[in-house]
């Protein structure tokens, strides 16, 4: 039996998946963003009592920051602290998504306050024809900030007009993810550190959208996230059977931002090119994406350049081959981990606790 | 972007509720119900260890007192105080009400009590036949207190088979609503603070209810509890196309308690004599209502006397028009907003928690 | 009125489930198991860090020890020490139970801990094909620890294959409830403490089970338990229509284990012999046995032993009859009872916060 033991014990607490070249490259060390580089807590105190609605709404400053103390955050124990004591988080998910709230919820509970959780939209008035704005007057007595997701783009608009404490975006129809996008970019400044610094001091990034139908709101998201760094990239590119996917609008934000700009349904000429690939859960599309082109999913022998990333909101199917988990490619998992902290950091920011942390986290 | 952040800033902290004519009738004053009246914490002792299954359960006195202890605690910031740690409430949802549930949940969060949330009966053993007996028996390990709500009217009684902690009745088929009628005269007592005389010192109220088809059950219960403010009720009319929709239980009880009881399906006549009018959220229950005569609908045009006031429950349809909300009719807001507190008031009391609380707060 | 508050006062309060014939069986003093007989934490300890996945991981010592410290937790008020102070646990139940869900859950909760819950598996991107190994790589980030329940046997096994943090099956498919178990034993142990000698004081015990179609796999935990306790246990008697029902894997294990196994459909005839009575929630399978031989229900007439008990992991059908609730033999609300304190003292375990127990608790 003490073999049996030793088994589960193994299962239990021991990592397996370090990547087997020995890269470091999955599990970046969050500490390179805040080293001798204390973090700017009145840059953060300007999100009090902010509504997080889209990921232009940030400014550069701001989004460094955050993933400044996202990254103190995952170092330490923060619990004792208590950070946000007394505060109640709704979690209004009208379109259910179990990964997305639960990694709200988790950042909420970590850091002591408190969650009620609305799992399914079918259990509200909503689904009976409540308003959004009856539902927002509602959470004012409940709540000390909503994290909504809803199928509906005008959804946070409707909710803010009655609402008088702020509204996190965890999603909107066909509109934004901010709190997605700097997850994705806390992952990213993590790997790259030197993404902080106001010039590039490393050769400039090629990014890749790989697979565009799908939850287009977080590629869209990331992109316009990838505006504030645009010292650091050197060029945009699609790949993807549409013929422009985003619209004119992202694209002339891209150009007027210096940053190339291409959409190319050819993926084995543009792979090798990129330093970093951002996938999209559309496997989750149906049927419609099912019978697509076998290009358009990765695996550990596709044509990626040795030192490239891949980013992937999750969940996935198989347009993303689990060969991939155990190599240096493999920066999703790290992006699904620091979600948890960069949404604390936020949190925290939004409802002005930052004055809980003590001050050696600054230094 | 420092215009849009402004923007974003004003949506989330600037109430935009305030009545265009400058009225503060839609958020009375908390405080004018416990200034130089301090709370009696005897008389909600009274309360520990009881279950709460109707309105006729409670005495004037009780009624008051957890009226006051609610403006309190809505004054205050009470989390510091933790006054329900280590207390576990169940909220058993076995009819699903979105509304109900978190006003609950925030209540008891608020208070630094825990929950184990049921959402949805249909995940239950009972949806297989379990008996609520044996729920019961199990909810005697689980939790502290049981807040519940069904669609049988038998329900509370079942439960109470085996049930050795307090059950808070939060709706029962055909039943009572016991703590909503508690939050309506909760918002009655801060609108008319003199409510809580023995002896009415200003002009006797006229009572309406409009719309009688749809939860009965809330209505019922606000009408048991108002025969306690006897003495400060003229007459109440009831506005329904049913000849007799309380049947003569209720219509004896205000009789007994020489209140005037009268009904009539003549809107326009009546509408005008109301000093309170109770809506009902009648427009869910399905077509029957939807094609009912639009003189049952309330908007900003309907001939209310000028110091009205309206309750509702809520959720609302139709029947309610928003085109109210900003005026100083609007009372619904404060009701929804103050059924937290008293609820809080009414947890703090059964389950034997008053002493929490600083002794300043009592004077 | 004061009579109708009296009613519910009363209603609230008393329990109403002593046996007739003021026999103590059915509530068991759990402080038979530690007076004067310390709870040997070094044991326990054994058990951090680990996954709880099958009955047979257990050492007898680890069964005692974890029914001990369970006995302590049943008897004092522990939430003053919050000895899960900052840790979450999720509860993943893909297959719905709310009675085990929230057993669990509060468990947690009057430790202090935290919760995340996921009550509802149509809500995860599990229901769209997501991998167990993806899910349990996205838990590392969110908990300290994965409750999970799942309708597929080989479940535990898959999401263990990213998952870092201990996991405990709460009910994988036809394979295992180990924690429910841990519940039958402590059940029995309050009720015959003697069992915790190493050689039998009182005759061996003859065990039935009956009702084998349904949820075999607590039946299973339960059986593969009691080889712990071999010495104490004379013969396992199975009544059932079918000719094997567990296979010779399991009584194969009973017979080295010098324990007699039989099967057979004779209710009548064994009944009378049977000092443990384990019963199966059967009835909640549908057809198949509603038209069942009633033989194979119990109530207050069955020809039971005056001494004997019954144990039902509940929720029950009327397999079990409500008239056998007020007699000696009812063991199976103590428990149901007593599956909250031994989930209690495995999580203090398996999470590493022994410690926190005051140190006059283990003398």
């Amino acid at each position: 039996m003490t073999d049996k033991k030793e088994r589960l014990k193994e299962n239990a607490i021991t990592p397996n998946i370090e990547p087997p070249d020995g890269s470091k490259a999955i599990r970046p060390e969050p500490s390179g963003l805040f080293a001798n580089n204390p973090v700017d807590l009145g840059i953060l105190s300007e999100l009090e009592g902010i509504s997080i609605l889209e990921a232009g709404q940030f400014s550069f400053e701001q989004v460094v920051e955050l993933c400044k103390l996202a990254a103190i955050l995952e170092k330490i124990e923060i619990w004792p602290y208590h950070p946000l004591d007394g505060k109640i988080a709704v979690t209004a998910f009208f379109e259910a998504s179990t990964r997305t709230r639960t990694s709200f919820e988790s950042a909420i509970l970590r850091l002591d306050g408190k969650v009620i959780s609305i799992a399914d939209g079918r259990t509200t008035g909503q689904a009976k024809g409540e308003s959004l704005a009856d539902i927002g007057e509602m959470f004012n007595a409940y709540a000390d900030v909503v994290i909504m997701r809803h199928t509906e783009t005008e959804a946070p608009e409707q909710m803010l007009e009655n609402l008088r404490i702020p509204l996190i975006n965890a999603g909107n129809g066909t509109g934004e993810h901010p709190t997605q996008a700097l997850a994705d970019w806390f992952a990213l400044l993590k790997w790259r550190p030197s993404l902080i610094d106001s010039e590039p001091v490393q050769a400039k990034l090629n990014l890749g959208i790989l697979g565009t139908p799908g939850s287009m709101r977080a590629v869209k998201s990331f992109l316009l996230m990838a505006l504030l760094f645009r010292s650091h990239i050197r060029k945009v590119t699609v790949i993807s059977e549409m013929a422009d996917p985003f619209g004119p609008d992202v694209t002339e934000q891209l150009r007027q931002a210096d940053i190339d700009y291409e959409v190319s349904n050819d993926v084995r000429e543009h792979l090798p090119d990129l330093d970093v690939i951002y996938m999209n859960s559309i496997a989750f599309l149906g049927d419609s994406y099912r019978s697509m082109d076998s290009r358009f999913k990765l695996n550990s022998d596709s044509p990626i350049k040795e030192s490239a990333v891949i980013l992937h909101p999750l969940a996935r199917l198989d347009e993303l081959d689990t060969s991939l988990d155990k190599t240096r490619h493999n920066l999703y998992f790290s992006q699904a981990h620091g979600a948890v902290f960069v949404r604390q950091a936020l949190l925290m920011s939004v409802l002005g606790r930052l004055h809980t942390l003590p001050d050696t986290f600054d230094t």
